[in-house]
């Protein structure tokens, strides 16, 4: 069995991970951190695991907290796994970062995203940032090596974007000059923290898009287009909330280069996506929507062409918590201990 | 494995009970029959079950939807078990029934009950009557026996009031003649079908009472509540309906009879439920509520006592399309075929 | 004109009774103070205000916050009004405060009110206690008079309770041992401030029962009733909380004495209310629910007996913001003034 | 007083403009119509109307609804409209319908837009198409004359599209050829009819895309910014829904033209707006959302440039049953008698 420890197991993060890996046959949780909630039992925390997850939360000093484990997974905001990192690798553990402190191979590119959030540019473990790898399967699965022990989880909003373009920026068929995502994010995606804006009243019959000025997942998505592309990529990004608690859509668009097809499109996405289990292709006529992905591993693409204005017309959905977070975490782990990577998230959700 | 047809597979009642055979060990969905939706896959209909419930819906009298099953589940509303479940029964299937056709084992009750919703109350098939069992296994666990092949599965309201007020009953903890049930459902609790009080504009910050005249599950709270206490019982029951998805919450009182302690109200609660181990005890400083049985089969119950007006009151909580309908059903299952009662319903919920 | 200045304009209190005051035709708003906030225009707080309100909020000790106004609302938490009425009664002012702390005429029962919230029981203005008016109109309009400047605006639940049960106990309809509230209120009745369980996804799909140890506005609802009833009168009341904006639903219970009929009933809260224009009665047949009171200053009260078990029941909608807090204030202010109790008040809801 | 009469009294478009005309202070309900409910008081159908409109509605064909008014609402669906209007004018009224029957001033446009939504062609009174208003006062306000008599309300998408990006494309800020639509609807939008997918449980936490095939209201979209810009323009339009009551939030997205400066955007859109009481402008700091315009006829406008990408980026802000629709079509009665745009419109909402 793989031992488990998740830090940061008191937000969403880390409740997420937990379900998962209470359900994962060859996994088992021995450690949960947190800086919340030391001493209480995590079902004590999230009542429904009352019976499922007994286990006292520790403070990331407690010296059981100190015990090695072959997994860790720090599901923690930005800047904790660049502090603790080096100390679970040295006892041999792999380590899945949900944060955007490994999401990124080099200092520079590290530095420019922590600007964005306004944080320390200066990494505190520079020397991890060439080993780490971009936890994304779908468009990095070559790159988990046996030796692999470091991922960065991609962010959310990236998620949703790459997933959907991916395939238009590798084939060729946009212009790369003409790329917008528009994402629209349920409240779930912000975490466990109470704020004036996510205060029920404050948001149940509310949308509004916000952070205009860049968002820091921005970064990400125009890194690996980039790379996908072969040159710079930029896109035009809007980060929107609605009053929903799990899901997010992003309608990506694109202007289709001279020449190309709807059908060449529709092709690029099914060649794209001939290994991707987890990735599902729907046309414009799919009845779909983010509640079918909800509690789900699953990103579900409507692939469509405007062919009035030649535009390419992507609606990624994915659930923000899960392909977008943790159960994307658990796919990680999968692949780093060499699994089929659908191990433990073989299930649909539920509904409604 | 126990092959598993279900009955009404396009309604709520149908795909939760799809969801749960199909993470079930030892049963195999065989068999979807439907009066909407023929010919589409299941997965069609819900697409979140795309790759898991591929599965083609059938009219009822297909040829393929009249092979033999072991079990039938009838997820359909009134009338429609009473009508053909002689026949399954004859090919030596089991059949659970979500409807009150099959809650009372004589035809007396069953007019009573007919004559509330309105439907005709010569009952079609009688003679099955009295081997029905009323399938509520915390209360009736014992009338479960190896020949048993037909069972009614409760009503959600009479499931939240039954586990809750069930225990004070059968101890005597309080006056009979004061029993009231206030319940608060979520929407899910009406079914698939579209309706004016039901559409989003119309419901999202909008909460009542309805059927203040009577609503049908008292009947069979009353019938359980008087076997419990060997003498006549009534109670007053409010239905009511907030802007949820998913849950019941209904809060029971009752006078406590001169001398009952808080004490041995507590102490009653838990030597009633020593061996459910789908209800969990609360006192009344825990923070649950309907969120934490989200998606399961457990009944979280609130036991409390107003000292100064010596009155017990219990705060029900039960998932009205789980233990109240879908994941009792497949309790139910286990029960009939003899396997552990947590079989396939061993799993927390997800949250939020 | 009379001025109205509102200290606490930065709450959910203060945006009500502003929203109302800007459509008021004898009242000008001419000092917004909050603690929050302090410097920004009204309308940057509450940007629907734009246009409307674009008055900056002062501190509280702003030499112009110092000047005298016709009528003070302090829209503010428990402790505040005490502390601060007494100077604005000097400059002459009419007071009407939303907390606790005028809501009892005396500092015996004050502190009863206090020790429940956790407060000091030791009140900060007794001298002004046996002046104040407990601000329920419709059982308290004899009360005001061209003197009264002192008024203590009801606790919501409170509001929803005695409107619903006061013609019972005036009337000597029930059993004054067998009463229930059974309380259901919308999120905003917690105030602006943001908590983990007010958190959009904490609430969007939870109800729960609440303070079942005692709510402090229990204290309320018995002494008016005893008031009505001439001797002691106990109630068991059920806090609880549903995943909406505004709007509270409570269901009332009481035991019918011997000999009263449904008829009897029915015009004991005819005959009660016949000159509250607030308050509309409904029977059991009526499909109303929270949302037809949404926005108004209206009490919808559905009277109702189950002829079953001779039992009482009304349900009591309000707007918790608005007859349970801001135009209740503002109806208060109308008697104050002796302008006619709906003057302000005179509009319809929007639906949906 | 203007004397208005309102057909299709039943639905969200009918109930919203009699709580308007309720409140105007120079006009006043005398007919009611509407194929459902009729015999019921308007006060039934909608509770929160009881003693503000107990009017009785009545059949299209009754001898009172055949009266003359001043003023006709159609809050109709397509189609009636263009069966009805030509009798209420010719007995003197002016009429304002909510449908596509009057959006377009001649034959050809209209065939077009009832092929999208799949009605027959053919207008059953061409001959006052010409004579026909576009009912967007803030574009077309100099086209309403004294002799104007006939207005066709815009779709609630293209008023929210096209008080976006008029000023960019009459100021020629933008390259034509890259304009996108990404526009998210609340679920009021689709009219008080229940059906599966605005279901409460289908829908509480669910978005997604629909009609991606083309959404009819493009074709207003596209009439009217060719005509700001002198020669045809095409966009790409994305539906979305959300589960909210009342709200449309549009993304509005185009390329910057080669020199133009973010501080000529920001002129544009102040020039275009000067006599716009209506839209109010905002810059990418401010906290708003869909929430601010709720209940009222603002369009509040984010106004910003993404210079990485010298992108146009609008966020465009209504309230779909009041900017979109009945608001804005008593801000047409306003104009067409020739009172102030903002008579009975001198509201803010109310919050939260």
């Amino acid at each position: 069995m793989i031992r488990a420890k998740i830090v940061g197991a008191g937000g969403y993060g880390g409740v997420g991970i937990t379900e998962l890996l209470l359900r994962h046959p060859q996994a088992q949780i021995t450690c949960l951190v947190s800086l919340s909630d030391v001493g209480l039992l995590m079902s004590e925390v999230y009542p429904h695991l009352t019976g499922f997850c007994d286990t006292k939360i520790l403070a990331p000093d407690d010296s059981k907290a100190l015990e090695p484990a072959d997994v860790v997974f720090f599901a923690t905001p930005d800047g904790v796994g660049q502090e603790f990192a080096r100390a679970e690798l040295a006892k041999g553990a792999k380590v899945i970062d949900y944060s955007g402190d490994f999401r990124f191979d080099n200092t520079n590119d590290y530095a420019e995203y922590a600007r964005r959030i306004k944080r320390d540019p200066v990494h505190k473990a520079p020397e991890l940032l060439p080993e780490s790898v971009y936890g994304l399967p779908e468009l990095r699965r070559t790159q988990y090596r046996k030796a692999t022990r470091l991922v960065g989880n991609p962010g959310c909003f990236a998620m949703s974007c790459l997933l959907g373009l991916a395939p238009a920026v590798k084939h060729k068929l946009v212009d790369l000059t003409s790329l917008i995502c528009d994402c629209k994010t349920a409240v779930s995606g912000a975490g466990k923290k109470p704020n004036a804006q996510f205060h029920y009243p404050a948001r149940y019959d509310q949308m509004n898009a916000y952070r205009l000025a860049g968002h820091q997942h921005t970064i990400e998505v125009e890194r690996d287009l980039s790379l996908l592309a072969g040159k710079p990529v930029q896109v035009t990004f809007t980060a929107q909330v609605v009053p929903m608690c799990r899901g997010i859509m992003s309608c990506l668009y694109g202007t289709l280069r001279d020449g190309i097809t709807p059908q060449q499109v529709q092709e690029a996405y099914r060649e794209f996506n001939k290994d991707n289990v987890f990735v599902r292709l729907f046309d414009r006529n799919a009845a779909i929507g983010t509640v079918h992905v909800r509690g789900t591993n699953y990103c579900n693409l409507t692939v469509d062409v405007d062919e009035r204005t030649r535009r390419l017309r992507v609606v990624s959905h994915i659930d923000n918590l899960m392909k977008g977070q943790a159960s994307n975490a658990l796919q990680n782990m999968n692949l780093l201990f060499s699994l089929p990577e659908t191990t433990g998230l073989d299930q649909a959700g539920q509904y409604p």
